[in-house]
């Protein structure tokens, strides 16, 4: 049998924000499996903020996707071919496929296999999956918020930063996210249980913040970086604890861009700074998940997915991330 | 009994270092004591790197010293008069009692007494007491080394950081001392142990720096920021901690000087900046002390103080520290 399908490969190198331009979908027939594989119809793919940094030439967490190769990403899918035995055909696999229809593997990419049958499969390239879990470790872990510490988020309505104000609350907390325009704004307020919010394009932005924050921030969970993380800085109390989960408000860091020094903030107000990211609790991720499972189930958890359709919108998907236009977590249906 | 005695009072307002011209010797006759009270015959004053930010009105980890007060310091004497049962005279104490030559106290003002008699009670006031501490807690609490864990230290020579350099040298890391000419470098290799010392002022400081620390770094202990902070973060591997522990480099921060933003390295290399002090530990402390008492007695701890002579020293005493002309930690042998 064979089985011609399509791929969304990088076709040239962007520098900063991938673009529709960079991407090629090509066809292509590599559903063969042997001995020790299986093949997966694939049936979403993630569209995540990080996936600009892989697309760069720049120093990353995570080596650059070559030139020609399939985009790199999670992908959640159904096993329809199987010569392995612990991935019968049926089994729900999510793992970093990449942009492509049909992906043949051994397991090696395989990141885990869903055994609920009662949550959408696209969750778990979210909620339950790298968002989820980043949104998790990085409150939980890198910020140790306390009852009755402000929390402030940034990109507050995004897929992550909605996980992690809502699960300060949970923790008593007061929580204010800070997002792009109104929308955005009354998404915190009216779905994500924000006590504050305030939008980082008005003119008043910085007053808005310190009258959000009556009690300065304990907590700042960063996905931002610049000119809104300086003026969250301004605020921050003793002992703040600033989590760095994502820089997306700076398009470019090659070369890295200035800003104030920070040390002697940290210093006087004894304060941290960490980055982190979810990688770091590999040996942890299951739990977060069966945790943030539990939550969507009970309804304590309000998660929101944007999906798109078809194979076509990926080249344009990341770029979309980076002009704000997404109001939840971005996720590709594979026709 | 009446005792006229001196005290160095803050009398203008610095911005930046104060000079010797912000300060004025006056004599006072403060030595009546009630009950309750007791009278310090003051004999060593310190001088350390972190007066400079209470002599000026700018957001720190402490309130700024009044125009017209004696100079906040720590001071280190003897109990001459007392109407206070836990301090009878000949008690040696160690307190912030500042720049005076007597001292009225209720014990309020007492850090510690001192027990030991046999270490110089100038100790008191910098590797058994502020210094020894904040390099302590600094190295072991905020940037948690590990054996064979390449540890960089900026001003390596000061009292600080040369202590900082010899308990992580203890610890099995490799030592890197940053230090500002070539008697300062001296200083790092033959008194204090570092495997390499490289000059800051030196042309190729950066190549220098890279040559140095082969592997990477794993652990900067700051005591500078500014540009040579700069050239470390550049060379900082996966995990790295980063304590800041002063920014003496950076004259001023009225405004905020910038530099490049940090926030994408902290985050693709998974990095913690903490700033610090020795007063967060004042329950473990006497503890550290301790410890450090034990070194100095073996003789595996080398310190180098620098004593000046007499209270008409004390004016230029902190500009002296930035103009980086002390070699190890500066006391004033009150007259």
């Amino acid at each position: 049998m064979h089985a011609v399908h399509r791929q969304v490969i990088l076709s040239s190198r962007p520098n900063g924000i991938p673009q529709a331009e960079h991407f090629t979908i090509v066809e292509v027939d590599e559903s063969q499996i042997r001995e020790g594989q299986f093949l997966v119809r694939v049936e979403y793919w993630s569209v995540d903020p990080a996936m600009k940094g892989w697309t760069n030439l720049v120093a990353n967490y995570a080596e650059p996707v070559a030139i020609g190769e399939v985009m790199r990403s999670s992908s959640v899918g159904t096993v329809i071919r199987s010569h392995h035995a612990n991935y019968p055909i049926g089994t729900r696999v999510v793992g970093t496929f990449g942009w492509t229809e049909l992906a043949v593997d051994d397991g090696r990419r395989v990141s885990r296999t869903i055994e609920a049958d009662d949550l959408a499969p696209s969750l778990y390239l979210g909620p339950l999956g790298l968002t989820g879990v980043t949104a998790w470790f990085g409150l939980h872990d890198v910020c140790s918020p306390r009852p009755d510490d402000t929390v402030v988020v940034s990109t507050a309505a995004g897929s992550v930063g909605s996980i992690v104000g809502q699960l300060a609350k949970r923790m008593g907390c007061r929580t204010v996210g800070i997002a792009g325009g109104p929308v955005k704004v009354g998404l915190c307020l009216e779905q994500f249980g924000y006590d504050a919010a305030v939008d980082y394009r008005s003119p008043t932005f910085v007053e808005d913040l310190a009258a959000a924050c009556p009690d300065g921030i304990d907590v700042y969970y960063d996905n931002t970086a610049g000119g809104i993380s300086d003026a969250v800085h301004r605020l921050i109390n003793r002992g703040a604890r600033i989590a760095i989960c994502g820089t997306a408000s700076v398009e470019s860091w090659d070369p890295v861009p200035l800003g104030p020094r920070v040390e002697r903030l940290l210093l006087t107000k004894m304060a941290r700074m960490q980055g982190f990211n979810a990688g770091m609790y590999r040996d942890k991720w299951n739990e977060a998940v069966a945790q943030l499972e539990a939550l969507i189930r009970n309804g304590e958890l309000r998660v929101r997915e944007e999906i798109l359709e078809g194979t076509d919108a990926a080249p344009d998907a990341i770029a979309g991330l980076y002009r704000g236009e997404n109001l939840g977590k971005r996720v590709i249906r594979v026709s």
